[in-house]
Order: structure tokens, then C-alpha cells, then sequence
């Protein structure tokens, strides 16, 4: 186990930012935190929530003598964020991230970072539908996965301080190529939400007296894809605007066998149904198996 | 309020039938409750739960005396069902159930119900993805609603007494035409399960070595889906397969969507993805003011 981090810098305090600042400070992972954040409200109440010790509007600011910098926006600011805290990182220091695409966030920062400073991407697997730094809690990363994404000739000391760091927050570790990753989670989390967000817009679309019983009856199945489709709209058009290719690629996937069901149905198949409930199930039942439900 | 029920004959003790019996049994809306079940161990467990006086393995002696008869099984079982429990169903009676397709359950159930039997179709919309007479729980129906799809004629002292049932289990109730509710329920219920039974299928096809991933990282959204893809095979292909025209006329229109959806990734429409995923999350404040979720 390496040393607490001196000073961890936080970019953008929402609902992953916020809840790293709170886990830092009950754990004791790092001895002052200080974050930035575009929005005057969150910086006042991330100062108002007692999580940070200071916070700035000026992100080149907050990571002045940081040794750990971690971003926490909308994939989409990234690039002109490197651009405008490169001049100010303290060699030596760790820069990360928690995107949700990591191919798009390495070409976006890692032409600006400086020589000495170690970018290392990563990825907490982790999440909920709220978002602001009043949604976040510390146990949010308690016995889910953070991925990490090390480009070629990474500092091994460095990776292990990060390692370390989400340790220390109650995460389990693993490292994997950018592509790879970008692939697994286009399946996990990526097509999921997107499903979700499309069948709730189906939803919306539907005649207006129709709408009130949508919401009326949404117990039977609707109300969790409302959950997923309540995420915070930016960051999500950004990963799909930016894992492009392997969201593509799986929503093929998906047409083909929705069409699959969708002739199933028609002519009244429902061995072919009850083939596909059954082998789900048994998917229900690893999920379950591995605690991550 | 009505007198209490005399006799509750439950046919069928899964996971909505022993959930009415608990409650019924919690809030005295019954004097006896007699289940049956075609699986042996289903009625074991029943009986050793304490969830009801007796068990039986044949329907038809079940409702004997009973004066309300919930159906409680898959609703491709209601036919033949009907027609074994016809000729033992006591006059006014009340014979209702619990499918999640009217119109089905009407065709399958009505032409075999003996005159002075009061027959009322019913729909409690809640449940989990656990099946068995274990996973039931007394607080299932409290603050969900009950659709009833009266048919024309139906008794309205009779209607009033089902009703008074629903009520004393914590529904919220509500009438509606067997249509209405197949097309509403298409929607916040069927297509949903559809599509979370299709998306945990397309990752189960993955290559093998991406399968232990899709599990392992399933924070990301997958495990919502998976938890609803957990749901009983042999109810939800029974659904799929009764109420066809609905549910595929509903994924045509979000057949449609993704494909807008779709496009706007390959272009890089941001602005399309973020106005879509801004109005969701609209839909899902109305659930959360709705107390459904």
C-alpha cells in the first residue's frame, strides 16, 4: 500500500467527482482535496457539503500542486481541459479520468500532457441515475470494478499509487487495453442505456392520453428503463458519440435478434421464446453469483 | 366495504398467488385460503409456510365452495384450467385472475364459465423477476394498481366485492376495455421485458472469453436488464405469444426509433441524442412523482 495521495484535484464534482471527494476524505486517501467545476452552484455546494477544501472555477487552479488529478466531466471537455491544465500539472503527478470510453479519451488528453506527468486512464464501473455533487455517496465504488487502461511505457510506481487509490475507495482492480474495453462496455452499460433512453422516447411519442397511463403503469417493467434513461443526458451523448464504432457494431447485434423475436412472435413460436427466457435466467443468475447486483 | 371473502381458492401459488395469499391471510380478506398447483413442491411449500389451509393438486377440487377463484397461472394454462374447474365452481362465485393479457384470457376463460358465476378479469400490475411461492411477499400489491376489465354485464355487486378484495391489498384500482390495457400494458411492460430477455441474449452470444465481462462489469446498465430478463420463461412466453398484435405494433415504433437513434450516432448528431435523452428524463420524474418507482 503506497502513501495517501498530498492533494487530490477533482475536475468536475457531480455524481462520480463528489462521490470520489467523499470517499477520499472518510478513507483517508488523500490529505486535501480540491475541485473545480464549470457551475458556480456545484462548487458552492460541494464547499457547502463540507467534501472538498476548496474549489475553484479555474480548473489550472485546482490541480496546482496536485499529485493526483482526476476528471470527472463529460467526455466532451476533455480535450480543451488537458489544454487549459497542462501548463499548470506538477511533474510527477498522476492524471486520470472516469470515462466511459477510453479510446476517445486518450486521443483527447494524452497530446497535451507533459512530459513527467503520468496519464493513466481509467474507468469505475459504477454509477446511478442522479447526478450533482449532492447525489453521491462513498460507498458508491464498495465492491465494483474500476478498470484502468495504462498506455505502452507507463511508470509502474504510478499505476500502482493508483491502484492503490481505488483500493483504497473499496474497488476492485483490472487493467485492460482501451479497445477492449471500449467493446465490453458498448455491451454492458453502452447499448443498454441506449435501449433504455429509445423505449422511453417510444413512450413519449405515444397519443397523449396514453402517455399518463405509461407513467401510471409503470411497474410492470417500464419504470426501470425510466431509472437507466434519467441518466445525465451530456455525458451520455458524448459516449455515444464517441464509442461510435463499438455501439454500432453491438446494435447490429441487437437488430438481428430483436428481428429473431420479432418473427417468433408472429408466427407464434414459443419454444424459441422460452429458449431465450430460460439461457437470460441463467445470466441473471451470474450477475448474481458475482455480487454485482 | 364487503364482508370479508369466505373461501379464497388461489389456483396456481407462484409468486403473485402467494403474495395474494399472504396479504389476504395478513388482513383478514379471507376466512379460509385453499391454493392448488400442478408442481408437488410448490403446494409443500405452500402449506409449510403457513400461506394457506390446504393445498390441492386438482383445481376443480380447489374452488369447490370457494366464493372467489383467482387464476393465478401462466395464461396458457387458462383453458384447459377453465374448463376442469367448471363444473365445481359454486354459484356467485366471483372467478377472476391475475394475467397480463385481457384479451387472451377472456377468449381462453369466458366461453367456459357456467351461469351465476361472476367472471372478472383482473391485472395486478407489480412482481419481481423471482418465481415460486418462497418469493412471494405480503407488501407486493400495496400502492400498485389493479386494472379490471369488466366484461359487459358484469355485476356490479360483484364488481364491488372484487374491488373491496384489491383495496384491502393495498391497490390502487382502476377499470379499463381488455384492448385498452393489452395495448397500455404492451408498452410499460411487455416490450420492455422483450427487449431486456433480447439485449442479455445478444451478450450470451458474445464470444465466450467477452461472457465472463459482460457479467463482471454489469454495473454499467446491463444488471438492470439482467434482473428483468431473470423473469418466469413460461409466463412471459405466454404473453408474448397472446398478445402478438400489440406488442409487435409497439416494436415496430421502436423499431423506428432506434433507427433515428442509430443515425444520429453514425453522424454524430449530438444534438438529437441529447434532446432525447433530456426528455426521458422528464418520463422519469413523472414515475418518481407517480410513487411507482
Amino acid at each position: 500500500m503506497s502513501l495517501p495521495v498530498q492533494r487530490l484535484a477533482i475536475i468536475g464534482i457531480g455524481l462520480i467527482g463528489s462521490s470520489i471527494a467523499r470517499v477520499a476524505r472518510e478513507k483517508g486517501l488523500a490529505r486535501a482535496i480540491v475541485c473545480s467545476d464549470a457551475s458556480a452552484e456545484a462548487r458552492a455546494d460541494a464547499l457547502a457539503l463540507g467534501i472538498v477544501d476548496a474549489a475553484e472555477a479555474d480548473p489550472a487552479v485546482a490541480v496546482a500542486g496536485a499529485d493526483l488529478v482526476i476528471l470527472c466531466t463529460p467526455i466532451g471537455t476533455y480535450r480543451a481541459l488537458a489544454m487549459a491544465i497542462a501548463p499548470a500539472l506538477a511533474p510527477g503527478a498522476i492524471l486520470s479520468d472516469v470515462g466511459s470510453v477510453k479510446q476517445a479519451a486518450i486521443a483527447a488528453v494524452a497530446p497535451h500532457v507533459p512530459p513527467g506527468v503520468h496519464f493513466i486512464p481509467g474507468h469505475p464501473v459504477a454509477g446511478t441515475e442522479h447526478s450533482g455533487p449532492k447525489s453521491g455517496f462513498a460507498s458508491l465504488f464498495d465492491g465494483r470494478w474500476c478498470i484502468l487502461t495504462p498506455l505502452e511505457g507507463t511508470d509502474q510506481a504510478a499505476l500502482a499509487r493508483l491502484e492503490a487509490f481505488w483500493q483504497g475507495a473499496g474497488s476492485n482492480l483490472a487493467t485492460m487495453t482501451p479497445l477492449h474495453h471500449d467493446r465490453v462496455l458498448a455491451i454492458t452499460s453502452h447499448l443498454p442505456h441506449l435501449i433504455a433512453y429509445t423505449i422511453v422516447g417510444t413512450a413519449a411519442d405515444l397519443e397523449e392520453h396514453l402517455q399518463a397511463e405509461v407513467i401510471q403503469y409503470s411497474a410492470g417493467g417500464f419504470r426501470d428503463f425510466t431509472r437507466i434513461a434519467g441518466s445525465d443526458p451530456v455525458m451520455w451523448r458524448d459516449v455515444f458519440l464517441t464509442n461510435r464504432e463499438a455501439v454500432l457494431e453491438m446494435l447490429g447485434r441487437l437488430h438481428e435478434d430483436i428481428a429473431l423475436m420479432q418473427r417468433a412472435i408472429r408466427i407464434g413460436d414459443g419454444k424459441t421464446l422460452e429458449d431465450l427466457f430460460t439461457r437470460t435466467r441463467a445470466i441473471r443468475r451470474g450477475v448474481l453469483a458475482a455480487k454485482q447486483a
